[in-house]
């Protein structure tokens, strides 16, 4: 099934190099759900300064928990452990719920041309424009804290005790964005060039171009000081080492040039 | 000299987890500056949502360019590529100029303990808000787009083709932020349990606790179409293999136990 895409309005439109810009819902969740940790900002009626929190979440759709998110509706849980001030406003945003921007990106390499001026990055950002609102029932906080957990590290949820206690779960909080509008920015390839510059054999003689790919490498672990098993976990050593993997290919696939 | 500490008022005076703050303006400032991409948000008259733009930043002092950030006042200087809506809005921010809030946010580590109420992360992060006006005066543009290249990789600006051209210079355009108040957040340290999970033997027994460790890898440089230079630079490599020990290290001393 094709990827069904958000509308282009003059809130998610791209401005500057358009050609960079994806509005389908395949592009958008992946970058969100990639993204180990999310930007959210939302308005503070008492500062002029929006309130930005460095926040843990992916998308899901509690209505449809098998659906794809690369084809389907999907909404943005958030964790609230970070912020009590978030979860108030969220109380207080009226029936809509409290009006947030999230924002996701991914550095895949530095992108080094002859001159400063045409140095770029190659990257993965996702914004999801939307609607905050408490999640209340518990079946969907359970449902969301699996969600957050395993796209974290896949089966961890199950791999340790869970369900958590109902003192637990009182004192989780869990947001649900219902998404407003969205888009994403990928940038791909290598340097681009001025003409002169690239008439100038002494330049190019001296200064290297390319690309510096660059991913999350997750290190060998670290037990804890309470920990009771002896080898790390295959499933956490699978995962560690898969997405080491992926991010390396990721970032060379980006460069898109050489190698 | 000891740092110096941004205010703590009630715009950023942390409420959760206080003792994860800080405000001297050496922890703040770098973690803005190890940080590759910053997100920037302002508030759009025209929509309920801030805008969020991931762009490319770091901190200086143009009057003081010697200065040490981690003791001295700093700007926050941003590379307006990404964006003429925020350059527009910028223009027209009044005297104050724009208020905004840039956030860097570093992720050291997965925390994994019995249960996934106890799950964290081991992070830094750091948030700034101020009020940004476009740098009008060339000088203090040439030494801010100096900065922002060389805070990502260092001596890139006098080892390729600089300064820019007028027309180059004249289409860049680079933001100062003056910063109104900071603070920063920064979690370390390995799992912490329930006192209940602790004397289930059977779940000590099944269930792995630890840190997985991750940083930024920055792989072997893929070369550019165009690229005249054989072998990758020395100041490159340098910095590239330098970067990866210190973003390992770093993880690693987050975790603060066990290894």
């Amino acid at each position: 099934m094709a990827s069904p895409s958000y509308a282009k309005t003059p809130l998610n439109k791209l401005g500057r190099l358009p050609n960079r810009g994806a509005y389908d819902y395949a592009t958008v969740h992946s970058i969100l759900n990639a993204s180990p940790m999310l930007h959210v900002s939302f308005t503070d009626p008492q500062h002029p300064f929006p309130v930005v929190l460095p926040m843990i979440g992916c998308t899901g759709n509690f209505a449809d928990p098998d659906a794809d998110p690369a084809t389907s509706e999907q909404h943005v849980y958030l964790h609230g452990y970070v912020s009590g001030r978030l979860f108030r406003a969220g109380k207080d945003g009226g029936e809509e719920g409290l009006p947030m921007t999230i924002a996701a990106s991914l550095l895949d390499g530095l992108v080094l041309s002859l001159t400063p001026f045409h140095n770029s990055c190659n990257y993965r950002s996702a914004i999801a424009y939307g609607h905050a609102s408490p999640v209340t029932l518990e079946p969907e906080r359970l449902y969301a804290l699996t969600l957050i957990t395993n796209n974290l590290l896949p089966s961890r949820w199950e791999s340790s005790r869970a369900p958590p206690t109902s003192a637990e779960l009182q004192s989780t909080s869990v947001l649900r964005v219902k998404i407003a509008s969205a888009s994403a920015k990928v940038r791909t390839g290598g340097p681009s060039e001025d003409r002169k510059d690239l008439k100038d054999g002494a330049l190019r003689a001296r200064v290297w171009t390319g690309v510096v790919p660059v991913w999350h490498m997750w290190g060998v672990p670290v037990p804890g000081r309470l920990n009771g098993v002896r080898e790390v976990e295959p499933y956490i050593e699978g995962w560690r080492v898969g997405e080491n993997e992926k991010g390396r290919e990721r970032a060379y696939e980006a460069v898109g040039e050489g190698k």
